[in-house]
Formats: structure tokens, sequence, C-alpha cells
């Protein structure tokens, strides 16, 4: 697409949601009131695996202030069931933390009191906590009717990877863990629902409204229309907030009471509801003595936790995404996803990706480091190229990648800093098939006083999908961004949007927006081309007004024009279907790069990032700052994922659920130095060739990381996180090794 | 236009409001609450003229659970007038119950208790209480910076109206009074309003949010786009919640304690905000020996009240309507609004037509009494023919007039029941120039469930415009009405609407909504014919499925065939602007007609009305027992003007403020025998040729029961209402006239 001079797209335009963010007037779920609202408790199992064989709510009941309890057995007349979980505990609990009952009453602390009351008998079972215990052969089953643990499985094949290994001249496998990380969202999940004989009314911080609203309606009996999901501002969501999450259960306590509900998690309800998958993977590679790569095999086991979610999609990601964006003649991978009795797992800023790049980029880095090649051509010489095909049934590469690594190579002086021995740096790269769906409705409304309301599904939960998609109206109908306008989504009047995940709503969202932005445009200049006796194309739009030489209309009087009064609107909408991409999925090959220096402190074993340089392949920078934002925040992700973070369980039990025990990044971690490229081919699907952007931050950091701390130190971590006793441990082992 | 045969539009579906309303369910202003809501009670001048020396808020400022005090010294940054009056009074009060201060308080009681300590100092004025005291040559002046208390006129002249008198046979002349009424919806008005820095929220029972958005936008310095106006239920309008009434005294509230405020009047309270026109009518008509009307001459006054709300608009309407559905080659009519010292007057179901046709058909009643010709016979020798002007610069009639009359005539079987001597039978007709204006736009959403949802910006206040609007859509898409939904209006979200008022929703909201509704049949029937392998005019649609020959496929398949999925949804737009009338209003023109029986009790003057039967030309009935209700409703509140209801003012001060002293009808006082006749021409502008109706039914009751009363006792009463005592006081006069 030949991009004319541009105006707001391209530019740091002030977010328009920025005002109300740092003036406290954003409004979360959890700052909202709905006249005649209960708060909602929920009580928890506190065993990992047992059988209910009894629950008391008698006296929960009688306590002054409670309106009602939900338990399992309140349920019975629905199939509750969604993502492969009951929404409250049946028969049986099978991790600690799942809900029990639901406490409703006139005040949070009456409901916690109550929920105390609840008596509730257990006959416990044997759990299987972690990868290991679960996929033993006298394993519990976590779900008493499956074959085995094992609830979702996918492969990539291509070639014959025995004849693979056969041909290469150097093989080498290793095996890595990953922890398990949860999304630390500033805001957990909060939920109103408001149930009625005709449908339900919800707000949510929910990604998905429009999946949250379909899983609602199959399981309470409407038809999707009756069911309303309004989502507010989100305070962060990461894929944490994709799918139907506490919204059933809340939805379930308000139709037990008939009233509005509210509950809003706690930091530590929020971590056992959803979290990073944690990891076991096994990669074998390939390769010739000149480096080209011959065959990878790859086992990958990603603990689900008690209940499927999207767990098998994550399966299917990390099946791929374990490959990186190389040229592999000879593949056998498989990823499976493991039920244990563990909180649920499910999407998380590239599903998938940071637990098998991780393995494959620290593989990369131990080859180069084997073969004596520096890592960055070891890289360049096996990246596949533009319109090549990286696994079968995938849409052909559309992105640049070895200009990208040249782009990395040369901005971050690789060459230079990584010639000298010891030297505590690190490279790693990866891509992603971003899994959005191309189905999306926009509207833009042009008012009476020439501002422009966008209506459109997407979620904004701090990426800045207000602004972007205002910058495309704005761009379209050159028009101020002060006067463009775009709420939250309602599922009752804002048009269908699949999600907001998956960076889809730059790409697809944004093409629909603009779209409806181009519809409009077109009645407009229809409208001045009558008012000033000319043909539609020798008039241009510019600040908010119709321009044909001297002649000049604004669009407040090109509407008065029309309808011969300050009134009336004119309305435009785009439509984005799977034509698009011609049923071939991904819309988005994400990508991106990294290179580390680190500080290392030898006798403590603490390792600090002095300098990270991300290079981000955009297509186009739409908002520039928004998207050096974006990857630094990814990237700050990846940071804590590397070095910090890791939920620890015990006899069944999260020790560490709260931002104390539970260590993330904070300023203290930032990088010294810390760089964002963006490259901008214009060769996105997105307007004006973007491609979307969020996902491909995070996963280069952690494979950077222990590729430094090899070239350092010689030794090779294939754990995670890299904790200061962790690293000293390690290092202490005079010459140690990694375990394979 | 050709009506195939219709399956929803005709037909007497239930109302699609009517589950909401029959269970309480159905949520009006005063039902909501918004999270940190205020109650705001307004103190209200006792005085009818008065200065305001000084206001001391202090101690109701002191008083526990108080917020904050509105005075007009809070808006003193604005230019706080609309419709000619200021939000609150400024240095001077106009009439007894004006805004003087508003107090927002924690709980009604104690804003209650709070006004009253609010100390106002009045330096009392002399005031002009009725038109006579008003149109004085030394009358005290409303308004003291204008020159006398006209305050608005319109006129209408023909031909030359001496030479009409000159060639007349007989020349009649009548003095006629109507009284103050006031609208008596179920539900007085009632506004929530959020104040911000950015922006204002309403919540009102408004029935023209998007001008009373752009009154708001203007006072408080806003863009229109940032006043956000929702709509839930209104409980009745009947014009007295057209126009802003009490939004911006409350938005100002809500400004001076920047916290959301609620102001839900009394009925008290609404009697002073807005009531109908109270009228002195001078008619005087010149007729050849044969019937033929030559000449008619009118001088209408109208009390509009301290402040001048639509009130020259009723006086334009005023000068029109009391010329009567008939050709008369010379005209000269005036209309005066008039300000007095009372509570002001606005819109009212049929604006300036129930006062003039009162007068005018009244008058035609004793012209064919005197001529001894029959009062239908009369009629019909006048009436205008289609095609022809009725007053120069309004739109030719598209009206079959005489057609409407025969059949009033023949269902009353007039000619058998009026022969009799002193039967106390009475008729009377009408036609007018509803009002709307054609700047409307609508849309419909067809979603992933085959659901369709309606965004139009029309109130329902009871007249049932969201069920017509839903049998345009069922009838365009061929969907049960079950899958169809329409809720308020919010001016964020919903397309501009002008009004809802002046019988414009079925014609103008109606064209727009089934433009809307065929642009998603086109979307439907593209995604058929690609679907089938058919050209799109070989599919018909029939209950929410597309059908061709054996094929068949749902409106939900049907998206699923265009999304891929289970989700999107397509959107149609419809647009109604000025050029559909080619900019010469009346979009409708409304016929209503009507005969009465009464039941005099001679002893102690109680008139009721044994039958009623009114013919209303509704074009096309879209829904035949809505327009039954609706004329019905007409009726029977024509049936409270012409009988019960007056307003009282005693020196300033309203007495009769209530429903024991103010009567209107109730169920005891409808017509035993009541019968509608709907004819349906299909000449209409709306959609299948309907023209709207709800204002026709109202102004043929009055006149037709002074008619009968005439025919029956020979006494003949321009005043109104006939209360026992007025009519006791006339007919104890034996042989009594009437005054002129």
């Amino acid at each position: 697409m030949a991009n004319r001079q541009l105006k707001y797209v391209g530019a740091n335009t002030r977010r328009v949601d920025g005002y109300d963010k740092v003036t406290g007037r954003a409004k979360y779920t959890g700052d909202l009131e709905i006249p005649g609202m209960l708060y909602g408790h929920v009580l928890r199992s506190h065993h990992a695996h047992a059988r209910i064989v009894a629950i008391d709510t008698g006296a929960a009941e009688r306590l002054p202030g409670v309106a009602g309890v939900l338990t399992g057995r309140d349920v019975g007349d629905l199939d509750p069931h969604y993502g492969g979980r009951p929404l409250i505990a049946l028969e049986r609990v099978r991790y600690v933390g799942e809900p029990v009952a639901v406490v409703a009453a006139d005040d949070p602390l009456t409901a916690e009191q109550a929920a105390a009351l609840v008596e509730v008998t257990y006959e416990e079972l044997p759990a299987a906590m972690g990868l290991d215990a679960a996929l033993a052969p006298d394993a519990p089953r976590v779900h008493e009717d499956r074959e085995g643990n094992i609830c979702g499985h996918d492969k990539v094949r291509r070639g014959d990877v025995a004849q693979g290994f056969a041909e290469s001249d150097r093989i080498f496998e290793h095996h890595f863990t990953f922890p398990m990380i949860y999304h630390y969202s500033m805001e957990p999940h909060g939920v109103i629902a408001d149930y009625r004989d005709d449908g339900i009314t919800l707000w949510s911080s929910a990604q998905h409204p429009f999946l949250v609203q379909a899983d609602l309606a199959r399981i309470f009996g409407f038809p999707d229309s009756r069911v309303s999901l309004n989502v507010p501002y989100l305070g962060g969501g990461f894929g944490g907030k994709s799918y139907a999450k506490i919204e059933p259960l809340v939805v379930a306590a308000s139709r037990k009471v008939r009233r509005p509900v509210r509950v809003c998690l706690s930091v530590s309800e929020a971590m056992v509801t959803v979290r990073r998958h944690s990891a076991k993977v096994r990669v074998k590679t390939g390769v010739k003595e000149d480096g080209t790569l011959m065959a990878r095999e790859a086992e990958i086991y990603l603990d689900t936790g008690a209940y499927m979610d999207n767990g098998p999609q994550v399966a299917t990601r990390a099946a791929t995404r374990v490959l990186g964006p190389y040229r592999i003649p000879h593949i056998y991978t498989d990823a499976y996803a493991v039920y244990t009795h563990a909180g649920g797992a499910g999407s998380f800023r590239s599903i998938g990706g940071p637990q098998s790049i991780f393995a494959g980029e620290s593989q990369m880095n131990m080859i180069a480091a084997s073969l004596g090649r520096d890592p960055a051509e070891l890289r360049l010489k096996n990246l596949l190229k533009r319109g090549e095909v990286m696994r079968p049934g995938l849409r052909p590469l559309d992105v640049n990648l070895a200009g990208t690594l040249k782009r990395l190579v040369s901005a971050s002086r690789w060459k230079t800093r990584s010639r000298k021995d010891g030297a505590p740096v690190g490279l790693a790269c990866g891509m992603t098939n971003a899994g959005g769906q191309p189905i999306t409705v926009a509207m833009v409304r042009l008012q009476a006083d020439g501002a422009a309301t966008i209506m459109a599904g997407s979620t904004e939960m701090g990426q800045g999908v207000r602004t972007v998609l205002s910058q495309f109206v704005g761009e379209e109908l050159q028009l101020p961004l002060e006067r463009i306008r775009m709420s939250g989504a309602d599922t009752a009047l804002t048009p269908y949007d699949r999600s907001t995940g998956s960076s889809r709503s730059t790409t697809l969202m944004g093409r629909a927006v603009q779209q409806a932005a181009r519809d409009v445009k077109r009645q407009l200049l229809k409208i001045g081309a009558a008012a000033f006796g000319v043909r539609a194309g020798e008039i241009r739009l510019t600040d908010g007004a119709l321009v044909c030489g001297e002649a000049r209309m604004s669009f407040a009087e090109a509407l008065e024009k029309r309808f011969g009064a300050a009134a009336g609107e004119l309305i435009g909408t785009g439509t984005v279907g799977p034509e698009i991409i011609k049923d071939v999925l991904p819309v988005v090959w994400e990508v991106g790069m990294g290179t580390v220096e680190l500080d290392i402190d030898r006798d403590t074993g603490a390792v600090s990032v002095a300098d990270y340089l991300s290079v981000a392949d955009v297509g186009k920078a739409i908002n520039p700052i928004q998207c050096e934002g974006q990857e630094e925040g990814a990237a700050m992700m990846g940071l804590g994922h590397a070095l910090f973070e890791e939920m620890i369980y015990e006899g069944g039990q999260l020790v560490n659920s709260n931002l104390v025990d539970y260590r993330i990044p904070s300023f203290t971690d930032m990088p010294r130095g810390f760089h964002t490229v963006l490259v901008e081919n214009g060769d996105g699907l997105g307007p004006y060739g973007s491609r979307g952007m969020g996902e491909g931050g995070i996963f280069s950091v952690a494979p950077a990381i222990t590729g430094a701390l090899a070239h350092a130190t010689g030794v090779q971590f294939c754990d995670l996180p890299l904790t200061p006793e962790r690293v000293w441990r390690a290092l202490r082992t005079a010459g140690g090794t990694d375990r394979t």
C-alpha cells in the first residue's frame, strides 16, 4: 500500500484514555456498583483432590445480611461446564482453590464471614501434582472418565526425522523446564452479573466479551443476544482474561438470589484461576557441520492444571513455536497438555511461545557455541525467507526475517560486543503465528457536531487499542483525535468482534474500523460534491473539513447541508471476514528478537540485565511510542519469567500467592539500557501494512539471558527462573555444566 | 406501494414491551440509581412575580448530609437560558413554583428538610395572571426587557377576508375559551445528571433526547457528542417531556456538587413545569346560504406562562388548525402566545389543536344548526380534496377527507341517530399538520444467533413505537418479533433522531428502520445467492431463514457461512432527510373525526358519554389494536378536556395541583360504547403508506360534545370544561344561549 504523507498514523499521539487513567477517573469493574447489588464471596476447596460428601449451608444462610449461598446443587438443571470445567465444584474438587460455594450478602465482610460458616465434608483422594506425577503410569486421574491425564496433543510432521538425523553431522538433545507463571495484571478478575428471566447483563473485565457471551448463553439457555456483556477498562489482560473465567459462577450466584452480584477476586484467588502453563521440553536438533539445520524433534509437556480451558490450543501453538523461524526439512514435534491437580492454566501473551522458544533458542545458542559459530550467523543461515511455508497448513511467510536479524546485529553492535571471550552477552529470536480469527465488524458514526464515535468491540486493557483505532479514523477522515471517541464494548450495542488478543486488534479491528471510516468519508465526499458542484475526487479532507480550492465546509456544516439542521449523523460500517486470509491462518506472523548484556554477581548468583535491545517487525508502527511501550512491557515480562517468577506448589497448595513471595520485576530490575527498534516494512495485513505486536517482545529474553550466562560463565542453564540461588549453586560447581 | 401479503405488519402482534411492563420490570428514571448519586430537592418560588433580594443557603449547607445548594449565583459563568427561561431563577421569579435553589443531599428527606432552611428574601412585584391581565395596556411585563407580553405571533392570510365576508350570506362570530390542562402522565419528570469535566451523562424521561443534548451542550459548553442522554421507558409523554425541561437544572446541581444528582418531580411540581396553553379564541366565519364557506377570521390568544418554551410554535399551529379541513377562499387568522405569570406551557398532544378546533368545529355545528343543515353534510360540502393546498406554504393534501367523513357517517349511523329532534348527538372533525422534522437515522443489526437489534432513537412512552418498529423489521426480514429487540435511546450509541412526537416515529423512524432492515436483507440475500448458487431474486425470506426451492438456511447459518463460525453480524443503516418531503412540511396530515352520544342529567348538570365513535385515517394500521389504543386514549384525553379538567390559579397560586382536586377521566367515565374505525388508504409517507396517528383522536371530542349538548338542549357551550355546575347553571337559564 502506497502511504502518502500521514498525519495521525505513525505519530506519537497522546493516548485517548490517558486523561481518564491519570486522573483515576477510568472505571474498572471493581469500581462499579449496580443498584441492588450484592457482594459475592467464593468458598474454595482446600484439597487438591477430594470427593464432596456433604455441604451444609444452613449456618451461612442464617447469618443476617446473607441473601443466599450457591453450591453445586443449584446448577443441576444446567449443563454447567465450559472450557472443560464445571462453573462450581459438583461431586468433586480437583485443585486447591476450586469454587465450592458462593455466598451473596449485603456487604463483602458478611459474605466472607458467612463463607466461613459453610461446612463442607470432603473425602480426600490422591492428587497428581506436577507433570511427572500426572504422567506416571499409575497416576490418579484428574478426570475419572478419561483415559489418563493427557487433555490435548498436537504435532508437526514434515519429512523423515530419522533420515534428517542420519544426514546430520552433529546432534544436540537437551531438556528444559519452564515454571508456572502468573499474569499479575494490576486488576484481578471482576464480574458483576444480573440474571433475569429474560436474559443476563454482566459487567466483566473480559478480553473476549463475545466469546463469554456465547458460553453464558449456552450454559443458561438463552439466545446469545439475550446476554449483554459490558466491558469497562481492564487493568491488564495478557490473556488472563481471555475466554470465560468466573463469569458463569457469578451469573449462577445471581440466578440463585435473583439480584445482581459482584465478585472481585483477590490476587490469591486469581492465581489459582489462571496462569501460564509450566513446561518440560525435550529438543533434539540435527545440524550439518556448517550449521545448516537438518532435523528437529521435540516433546513438550504442559501443565494445564485441573481443567482444560484452552490448554489444547496452547499445546498446538507450542508444537509449532518450538521450531523457531527456521527452515528445517525434517520435523517431528509433539506437544501435550496435561491435567494435574493444580489451578488451571490458559492463555498468556504468546501462548506456548516462551516455554518452547526458551528451549529451542537456548539450544540454538548451545549449537552455535559447540560449532564455534556466531549465534547470529548460525540463525541467519537458517532463517526462512518470505513466501516459504514454515509448517504445512500455515500461511506462507510475509516477513523479512533476515533483514530484522541484521537490524538486531547492527543496532546492538553484536559483533563488537560478542567478540570478547566471556562477554556476558546473548541473543535470541523467535516468530509466532498469532492466532486471531478474522471475524470483526465495526462502525464509525460522524455526528452533527463533527465528532466521530468508533463502535468497536476491542477491549482496552492498557495496550492502547482505543488510541490506535482513533488514529485510523483520524487519518481517514483527517479529524483531530480530540474529536474521536471510543467506549468499552457492550455486546448489546457494539458490533461483533471475535476477541481481543493474538495481536489482532490493530490488524483486524483496524481494518474494519478503517473500512467504516472510509464509508463515512465516501458519504462526506458525496455531500461535498453536491455542495461544491465538483467531483468527489476533487475534494480533500483536512482538519475536520472538506476543502476544494477556496471552498471549505466543516463536517458539522456538511451534516447540516445533508439534514437541513445541526442534526443527523453519518454511519459507516466495516466488516472483516475469513476471506482476507483465504482461510489460511495466521493473520499475523509476529517476529521478535533481542540481545542482552548481563551483570552477573558471581558471589551471590544475582543476575541483572545491564542492557536489552529488542527488535520488533511491526510492519508499520501506528503509534511508535505505544509500540515501544508494548515491546518493553513484553520484555519486562520475559525478564520476570527468566529471572524471578515461579508459582510454587507444595503438597497441593500454592504457597507463594502474593506479591511478596511471588517476585515480579520492579522498576529497579529494569535494564539500565533498554532499547527498542521497530522494523517497518509495511508488509502486514493490517492497515498501512501493520502486523500487530505485543507478543514478540517476550520470548527472546530468557534464551538470550541463558545464552549470555553460558557465554560469560560456560554454564548452561536449562531451568527457569534463574534465581540467585540456582545461579550461585551452578557456578559454585566448578566448571559446572547443564544437566543434560 | 403495492402491499403483498403481510405477516407482521397489520397484525395485532403482542407489544414487545408488554412483558416488562406487566411484570413491573420496566425501568423508569425514578427506578434508577447511580453509584454515588445524591437526591435533589427543588426550592420553588411562592411568589408569582418578585425580585430576589437575597438567598442565604448557610443553614441548609450546614445540615449533615447536604452536599451543596445550587442557586442562581452558581450559573453566572454560563448563559443559563434555554427555551427562553433561565435554568434557575436569577434576579427575579416569574411564577409560583419557579426553581430558586436545589439542595443535593444523601437522601430525599434531608434534601427536602434543607430546602426549607434556605432563606430567600423577595421583593414582591405585581403579577399578570391570565390572558386578560397580561394583555391589558398597563399590564406588568413578565419579561422586563420586552415590549409587552406577546412572545409569539403567527398568522395565515389568503385572499381578501373583507371581500369574503361581503360575499357571504351569513356571518357567524363567537368567542370560546379553553382551560389550562395538565398532561398527567403516570410518571412526572425524572432526571439523573452526572456532570464531569469532560462531559455530561444523563438519564432522563425525555421525549427528545437529541434536542435536549444540544441544549445542554450549548449551555454547559461541550460539543454535543460529549453529552450523553440515556432514555429509559417513559411513563407517558404527550408532549410534556418534549424539549429540555428540568435537565439543565439537574445538570447544574450535579456540576455544583460534582456528584450525580437525581431529581424526580412530584405531580404538583410537574404541573407548574409544563401544561397545555389555555386559550381565548374568536372565530368569525362567513358562509353562503347553501353552506359554502367563504371566509374565516380568527384571533387566538394562548397563555404561555412565564417562559416561552415552544409557545410560539403552538401559536403557529393554532393559526392554521383553527381553519379545519375546509376549503376557505378568504382567510385571516392570528394566533398569539402570551406571557403571563403562570407556570409554563408547552407541547401537548396536537399542539394548538384542541383549543382552536374546539372553537372552529363548535362554530361549524352552530352554522349547520342555524342554516338548518346536517352538520355532516355541511362539512362534506366544504372538505378539501386530495392535492389541494390547505394554506399557502404547506404540502398539498394527500388524504381522502370526504371518504373518511362518509365512513364516520355510516359507521355511526349518524343520519338515523341525528334525525330525531333533541337527540344528544354531535359530530366534529379536524385535521392537523403534524410538525415532525424528517431527520432520522437508524440501524438494524442481525446477530450471529439470528436475532435482530434495532438501534433507533425513538422514545417508548407507551405509544408502542418499539412494537411498530419491530413489526417493520419483522416484515422486511420475515423474522418473528420475539427475535427482535430495541432498547431506549442513548445518544452516545443510538443514531440521531430528531424527536419523538408529532406522529413522526411510525412514519419517519419507520422509514429509516425499514431502510436499515432492507440493507440487512440485501446482505443476507448476497450470502444466500453465493451459498445456493442462484440469483438473489430467487431467494425468499421466511421465518428467520433464506429459502430457495428445497434449500433452506437459517439466518444464524447464513452468518456462519459469511464468517466461518457462529459469529459476526450484519449491520444495516437507514437515513431519512428533508428530501422525502422536498422541504415542504408537513410529513403527515393527520385526520380525526368523531361522533358522540351523551347522557345528560338535567337535574345535576352531569354529562357523560354514552357512545363515542372515532374515525382515524391512519393510512395503514401497522398494529390495529395499538392504533385503537392510541385513538381511544386520545379520545379519553379529549373527554377530560371537555368535561373535567382545568388547572385553577387563584392569586398566582395553582390551587388544584393534585389528583383529587384536578379531575381526570377514570374508567367509570369511559363511554359505554367506544368504537374506533381505522381508515387505511395506504396514502401516507410512512412505510406501507402509514401516516402516523395519536393526535387525531383528541380534538373532535369537545366540539362533538358541545354539538350534542346544543342539539339536545338548545344551549350552546363555548367554555370548557363542561362541569356539572357550568352545565346546570346554563340549563337552568331557561332557553339559555351562549354568551355571544
